[in-house]
C-alpha cells in the first residue's frame, strides 16, 4: 500500500501490528481516528498507555488489577473456599459474564503444553497448591479447555494435591445448548451420554 | 461483559468506539498490547498522538500531507496537468496501489447527496474549478462509485465546467476481471456491451 504521508504510515504499521488486523483495516481505522476530535484521540491513546503503565496483577489470583488484589478477590460476597482454576483472564471475563459463580479464581497463565516448551514451572501451579493450604480452599473447579493439554494440567495438578482434602470439579462438558445431536461429534456425545444427568438436576 | 479493572474497562471501550471492533475484539488487543513491552504501547499510543496533532491536508489536493502539499503533488514526475477526482482520501490510495496512474489528485472529501444532507458548498468543487483554470488542467478524470450520488456529483462538475477546454473522462465501468458473465448485473453487462473496445486497445 502506498502511502503520501510518513505518520500515516507509522500509525497504519502501528496498528497492523495488533492481532486479527491487517492493512487494510488498520487505515480504516486510524482514517476514522483522524476525524474524530483531538481530545478524542488523546483520550484514546491515554487509556492504553495508562493501562500498560498502571495495571497491576492480583498478588492472590493473578487477575488483573488496579490494586494489589482484584476486585473479585476483594469481594467479601464471593466464597473464599471455591477456587475456579483457568488458563487466562479471557476464561474468567467469560465466566463472569455467566453471572453463573460467585467464588474466586486462580489464573494458571497458560497450560503443561511440552510441544510448545510450557512445562509446570511456568505456571503459577505451585502458588496455587500455597493457595489451597493456606486459605482452606474446600473446591477446585477446573475450568480449562477439553484439550489433551488441559487435561494433562489437570491430571498433574490432581497428582500435586493429593492429601489434602480439597474436592476437585471440572465444568460439564456436553452437548451446547442449542447445538444439533446430528452435529456434535462423536467424542463430545459420547461423553454426554455416559454423563448423563438426573431430569431433576437438569432443571434445577 | 464484566470486567475487575477500571483502567481495563477504560481501555477496552476506547477499542470498541473504533469502526466495526466489538467488545470482544476490543478486549483481545487490549490484552495482546498488555502482554507487549512497555516501549512498544507507548509507540503505538504516540503514532496516533502524533497523527492527529500534526498531519496536514495538502492545500492543493486535499491529500494527507506531511507538509502544506503531499507528496504526490510536489513529485515532478507526476503530470500535473492530469488530475484525478476522488471521493476520500482511501480512494487515492487505492489507485496509487495500481502503480498505473501517473497524474495528481483532487479529493472532494465526499459526493453530492441531498438524502444524507452533503451538497456542493460542502464538498472542494470550487477548489477544484480554480485548480482548473489556475494550473491549466488539461484532463480531469472522474474516478467516483458508479452510484447515483456519484453521477450527480459529475455531472454537477460538469455544468459548471462549461466553456473551458479541459477534456472530462471517467473510469472504465465493466465486467471487473475474473469476474464471471453469468453473475454479472444486467446494468454492468449492458454497459460493458455498449461501451466495447477494439481488442487491439484492450490488449496494449
Amino acid at each position: 500500500m502506498q502511502l503520501s504521508s510518513q505518520l500515516l504510515e507509522k500509525a497504519v504499521s502501528a496498528f497492523a501490528k495488533l492481532p486479527g488486523i491487517g492493512k487494510k483495516t488498520a487505515l480504516r481505522l486510524v482514517l476514522h481516528l483522524l476525524k474524530q476530535e483531538a481530545g478524542e484521540v488523546v483520550q484514546f491513546s491515554e487509556a492504553i498507555t495508562k493501562l500498560r503503565s498502571e495495571i497491576r496483577f492480583c498478588t492472590r489470583c493473578g487477575n488483573i488489577a488496579d490494586s494489589t488484589q482484584c476486585s473479585i478477590c476483594l469481594n467479601p460476597g464471593r466464597k473464599q473456599q471455591l477456587i475456579c482454576v483457568v488458563e487466562s483472564i479471557r476464561d474468567v471475563i467469560a465466566i463472569e459474564s455467566t453471572q453463573q459463580y460467585n467464588g474466586i479464581y486462580h489464573i494458571l497463565g497458560g497450560i503443561i503444553s511440552p510441544l510448545d516448551g510450557i512445562g509446570p514451572d511456568q505456571l503459577t501451579i505451585d502458588a496455587l497448591l500455597d493457595r489451597i493450604k493456606t486459605e482452606k480452599t474446600e473446591e477446585l473447579i477446573f475450568a480449562l479447555n477439553p484439550t489433551i493439554q488441559g487435561d494433562t494440567t489437570i491430571y498433574y495438578i490432581q497428582k500435586k494435591m493429593t492429601g489434602n482434602g480439597c474436592k476437585i470439579t471440572t465444568i460439564a462438558r456436553g452437548i451446547a445448548f442449542g447445538g444439533e445431536l446430528e452435529y456434535a461429534d462423536e467424542m463430545t456425545l459420547g461423553k454426554s451420554i455416559s454423563n448423563r444427568q438426573p431430569i431433576q438436576q437438569y432443571i434445577k
